[in-house]
């Protein structure tokens, strides 16, 4: 037996209230302790009333996953907040190490509340690029090695999958997306589209369609998610789309 | 000046109304008509009362696609459903080519409503085995070459992505799941671990855990999406983590 607490590891989605899930609101009322970035709470302002909230700054990600736990293990519910999908690059994996590591599995509950992911909600506003296979890759480099990282752009654009580019530059690291394009300049045409979504689903929303050759004379940051067509993608107006292969022209739907 | 309607292309997501956004509840709310598979209508009896309701068949995609846009040509607002995220093999990008090919586009209000995909809900419920970069892979050969996916299939595995894998195999094409177990065991060791997961956030809703070189003596069918680790992917009790690189054992989170 155990008067362990229970763990809700929870996607908010890109940010915007009709954005996020039932399942996570339900997950944040039923707890009496909330922890995450402070940038997250004004999302979910309604629903933390007369609850704990726990603020740790965005880099202290080990330390929140950690006092999540602590907490939990100590008899607590507790929400661990996180943007876009908490599977997706989130908190989720992160805790589920740290319980392994701790030897502290046994007993606590700990539920994985899935959200709408950033790529999900950025692709959707620039059409629907990603109605056929694509990759999603992270350019930070805080977490994945340089020389993977491009080894997987140029897989990526050899294979012609559609690709998500997150974290395309930061300050530190401008020389980052130039390099990204050169990569898949290897395999796919210059006038390849390109979108870039910064702040999706939040104040300050941009959408911006150019092309692969064209892309890294854009402004990029952090909150920049970019996405790269592949052979077959097209420009309809202002939107990138990606056939999914089916015969407009024909009675049988299938090619 | 036009008098044509409006027409939203609304990701359901996988299934539950807990898993459904309100942006996507407010836009079939607003609609006068709602078009999609019947099966997805049984998701949003609360919604639908008073609406036209338009059944087709899973097959006829673009039947279904070309019945929204005409009815919002004709000046009513239309909600085209999807389940998951309408613009991962959804409907959007189709519904985006047939009105360009119509030249249609003049007037038309189109807005795609992003769900929570259906891969990202799977993955959920395995724990985080996306935390790090990842290739999502279709294995539908009515719609993507066989020669052409079974390439992506070697490169993600080549270039170390975790590997999500929808309609894994059907009825006609038994073979294909054996088959990309053993393109993707070029790449990865037979003990990496694999999860299966069945109807996610449905009736009948099923996890399994098991192994690359074992995965293919599991029943798996079309609603099933198979994820495949990397290699840094491990199992923590019945769930796949692919860890984010951060160092739990120091002061310092960064790696």
């Amino acid at each position: 037996m155990s008067n362990r607490g229970c763990l809700f590891i929870v996607g908010l989605g890109p940010g915007a209230a009709a954005t996020m899930t039932p399942q996570a609101r339900e997950a944040i009322e039923r707890t009496s302790v909330v922890i995450g970035y402070e940038g997250y709470f004004a999302w979910i302002a309604d629903l933390i009333a007369g609850k704990e909230c726990i603020t740790l700054p965005l880099t202290q990600e080990v330390e929140r996953a950690r006092m999540a736990v602590r907490r939990a293990t100590q008899g607590d519910s507790v929400s661990l907040i996180s943007s876009g999908d908490a599977g997706i690059y989130g908190m989720a994996s992160l805790v589920l190490e740290m319980l392994e590591s701790d030897g502290a599995t046994d007993g606590l509950e700990v539920t994985v509340i899935p959200g709408l992911s950033a790529v999900n909600a950025r692709a959707s506003l620039r059409g629907a690029p990603r109605a056929h296979d694509f990759a999603v890759i992270s350019r930070s480099d805080l977490l994945t090695p340089g020389e993977l990282s491009e080894r997987r752009l140029l897989a990526a654009a050899g294979a012609d999958f559609v690709v998500a580019l997150l974290n395309p530059k930061s300050g530190r690291r401008a020389w980052q997306f130039p390099r990204a394009r050169d990569l898949l300049l290897h395999h796919l045409p210059p006038e390849t589209p390109a979108g870039l979504v910064r702040n999706a689903y939040r104040p300050g929303q941009s959408v911006e369609v150019t092309t692969l050759v064209q892309m890294a004379d854009s402004p990029v940051d952090m909150l920049t998610t970019v996405i790269v067509g592949n052979s077959r993608t097209r420009l309809l107006g202002h939107r990138l789309v990606t056939p999914r292969g089916y015969r407009l022209d024909a009675e049988d739907p299938r090619p």
